[in-house]
């Protein structure tokens, strides 16, 4: 049976800076008691920033310990690899325990190794680990990663590829699964971004092609273009494989980032399509967008330029 | 090489009751004279109504003469065959000839032989010929609509497949095809809606598959939860084909219309999905989501309820 782990307050963060309403959380949890969603990525654990970050990009005891309270779910948090040291896990995962069920690492394939060694300190603590593992697109590029893709399975339990620019194709997927079949028999995970809208028919790719977990968020709520919705999966879900969902639980938590949606504007654009469409990192897309200052013409002759290399004019 | 038709201003009509600001449409065919679009649907030709509806609902024929002016490219207008005889199409279509290069009929499967009887009263006029053909997910339910698909290549000069409902999937449009092959060679198009983010992924499987015409429109305005995005279909084919666009261009009016869209509010939510994946038909549920009176809530109970065929509650 496939799992799906919604991500909303994590990647939601992307645009609130990671700080939630009380209220939205609460219905979020309750909504979420009442689906067919098997993790729920609270957010993240990091050391302290210099920056002004809310309170799910820390997730502090305190924290955690509502959540759990108020969750029938397995709960997980992510570490960002290129912030966080196998020095810092102790410290940074043993209030944890207990309440957490899965770690996950996002990484850059390109620093594999230094995740493989992270994993064997989370796995030693006792958590389900997953790799987020970004670039799916451009994974053949990384030679020492594919070669190294076998050790995986002795540190986690998920191994999940990442559309990061929202540009793969359900073929692409396919292709990808297969690349990593070559290496190992971890179990697969996808996370896709809905740049080219094609998040939902990726994800069901991924199934079809015997990925066991698969990520989305309440609205799409996530960086850049944001995720696949969960509303769209468990609906199309529902029509097609008779999966059990109580619409109004999930209309409810729908209802509260519908509003929120409506300040912050996430979801695909023009200039979204066009980075995802020519895999340009979406994170300079989405300063230019929420400024509000660039019109979209200007940040597509800014994506355009970039695309052939030149400089801005 | 695939031909696109860009339907905004008919299919957008449902949402502005077809009237469009004369500056939003000067922009609009400006536009698309620099863009890879091969024919612009502008809107129906209707006999009066009773209700106020706008002019590109009834397209007379000082408008036609306007839009013909401003634009380089094939001209369309779409008659409704259920407020159309054969007996209307001199009338109707004499103000069009030599302006309008082709005439879409929107047709019931179950009208079939009626919009046959229309289609050659229009061909005999010299216009190319369109079959928008409704309700693609229920043709097998329709054995005499199938035998007689054979005739319409004697009158038409392309044969859509319309997905009403937005619940379509790859694998369907593909069976669709296959399904129209048994009995006729005419050249094949799509019109695809987006309930489930399906659009771009089922209109490039269609060309895939050789579908030769294509509908999308700018923002995805369209009836409902809208159409293909034009946007997204221009700057996947960009990226994957090669195909030339001038993405200053297609800002441009893809800027105008998503002002419109703020106040209107067309694309896919909670609702159309529902509607969607179970083929129920959008027109009540775009009826419930614009007046803004019903929560999403309310409106998910009465689509559970007409998919299980239980009175309102």
């Amino acid at each position: 049976m496939i799992k799906i782990l919604d991500c909303t307050l994590r990647d939601g963060g992307y645009y609130t800076n990671w700080d939630f309403s009380k209220e939205l959380v609460s219905t979020y949890l309750e909504s979420m008691n009442m689906l067919p969603v098997d993790y729920l990525e609270i957010g993240y654990r990091n050391n302290p920033m210099k920056d002004y970050l809310g309170e799910y990009f820390y997730c502090p005891s305190y924290l955690l310990e509502q959540v759990k309270e108020a969750s029938d779910k397995k709960l997980v948090i992510i570490l960002d690899e290129k912030n966080v040291l196998p020095v810092h896990v102790d410290n940074l995962l043993k209030p944890c325990v207990g309440i957490i069920d899965m770690v996950r690492i996002a990484l850059d394939p390109q620093q594999f190794g230094r995740a493989l060694k992270l994993a064997e300190r989370i796995k030693a603590m006792g958590f389900e680990v997953g790799f987020n593992t970004m670039y799916m697109s451009r994974w053949r590029e990384f030679p020492a990663f594919l070669e190294d893709l076998r050790f995986v399975d002795q540190v986690a339990d998920y191994f999940y590829m990442v559309d990061s620019f929202g540009g793969v194709y359900p073929q692409d997927v396919i292709e990808t699964i297969n690349l990593i079949r070559e290496k190992t028999n971890i179990k697969l995970g996808f996370h896709g971004h809905n740049n080219l809208e094609l998040g939902l028919i990726n994800t069901l790719t991924a199934i079809e092609h015997g990925v066991e977990i698969v990520d989305a968020t309440i609205t799409g709520m996530g960086r850049g273009a944001g995720n696949l919705k969960t509303e769209l999966l468990l609906t199309a879900m529902n029509a097609k494989d008779g999966l059990e969902v109580d619409f109004n639980a999930l209309s409810k938590t729908v209802d509260g980032f519908s509003q929120l949606q409506q300040s912050y504007g996430w979801g695909t654009n023009l200039p979204y399509m066009v980075s995802g469409a020519n895999s340009l990192p979406q994170k300079n897309v989405m300063e230019w967008v929420t400024q509000r200052f660039y019109s979209f013409n200007s940040i597509i002759r800014a994506l355009n330029n970039q695309k052939q290399k030149v400089k801005d004019n």
